[in-house]
């Protein structure tokens, strides 16, 4: 039966259920930090990822503090946003990089990177990958919570005062790590549940998950960032 | 002990025994080729994966028919080689993307695409990921092998007459197949084991594998392209 026909029945108040998504924002706008240096994976997992949720108004672009930026394997990106977007945005993910250290070094001093932005965790979902934890401790966002991030990085963060986990991932709040450049999976699964819902982040993931094997991949990654899920 | 002292020692002939690696090529060139509407899993996670073989003098590089390209969600990448380069490569890998049927449709028109590709499977090791099946299907490069792809494809793969195998990745001597984004982690682990070596594939899936879950990760990539390795 079709929805326009049911809402003309005589003598039947019509439903108004509205389906489990309308809980969900729309037009989700998703900054993915991606800087000269920057690790394809950690910037373009996630990107294609979120972008499977285009239907729902999802977009998520490459955003950069310059009209391009090359990666640790020289390949030249031109950025979809400037680096500002990142403050209006409603979910923000940190990239990672070779150059991320000097990133979080430069903060105060005169045109840096870092202070360009005025992040709102209130308002905007924040997660980083790798290095990006970096930047997100320098930021003063991780506060005293605990962190994923990847070996190499380990030891800055730990220097930083940081707790690192040896897990892929971890999230309090708004604010989620993930560590190893494929834990960006989980990074995705999180975002997509926690504004898109169990069942739309399960499909979205389900096409881009391997033939034959869809089922028990996208239960491990859901499985995986299932006890940082909080309630809409 | 070290090398150099080794060979001088009088009265001992020198052991020549060449470590395990050496049996392999080095200075792989890799052509990733990547078209208009690419799909930025399918083309990213394989270059990423495959450059943390540069140690060995492995290069994987953004290969298209023009000097720079767009993806299906808007990210424009500049090529780093020219559609050419592919014919000179080690190995080869058809990315995927929204308008691969209407390049194989095109092959034998007036500046095809396909047209400028002369590859070699006694030369190449030649893979591709979803929609790319189609490209090696067209260049008859798939033979009477089954082949991988997503779920959109296969349709257009049944009808070119190839078996469509429900799995995510399989391989017939120099030809590989993968279905689904994230398979693309399998082309990559075959190919890395098929011309590195069992080690050096681990070692480079080992880095880019998920924090606190490595070992059981990797294993699971190298226990899908096992059956399809052959020695070298």
């Amino acid at each position: 039966m079709g929805g326009a026909e049911f809402f003309h029945m005589p003598g039947q108040a019509p439903r108004l259920e509205m389906p489990a998504r309308c809980r969900y924002p729309r037009n989700m706008r998703i900054a993915i930090l991606t800087f000269d240096g920057y690790n394809e994976l950690d910037s373009f997992v996630i990107l294609g990822l979120l972008n499977r949720l285009n239907h729902l108004g999802w977009r998520a672009e490459i955003t950069s503090p310059s009209s391009q930026v090359t990666s640790m394997n020289g390949v030249t990106v031109v950025a979809q946003q400037p680096l500002e977007f990142a403050n209006e945005a409603d979910a923000v993910i940190f990239g990672s990089g070779i150059y991320t250290r000097a990133i979080a070094e430069d903060m105060g001093k005169r045109g840096a990177v870092l202070d360009r932005l005025q992040l709102d965790p209130l308002r905007q979902l924040i997660g980083a990958q790798c290095s990006g934890s970096l930047l997100l401790a320098r930021l003063g966002l991780l506060a005293d919570a605990p962190a994923c991030t990847d070996l190499t990085t380990k030891p800055w963060l730990v220097q930083a005062g940081v707790r690192v986990l040896d897990e892929p991932f971890h999230a309090r709040g708004p604010i989620a790590t993930a560590g190893g450049c494929l834990a960006s999976q989980y990074l995705a699964a999180w975002l997509m549940w926690s504004r898109a819902g169990e069942e739309a982040a399960r499909q979205a993931l389900f096409y881009a998950a391997p033939v034959g094997e869809k089922e028990a991949y996208v239960d491990r990654l859901m499985d995986r960032v299932r006890p940082f899920i909080t309630a809409v």
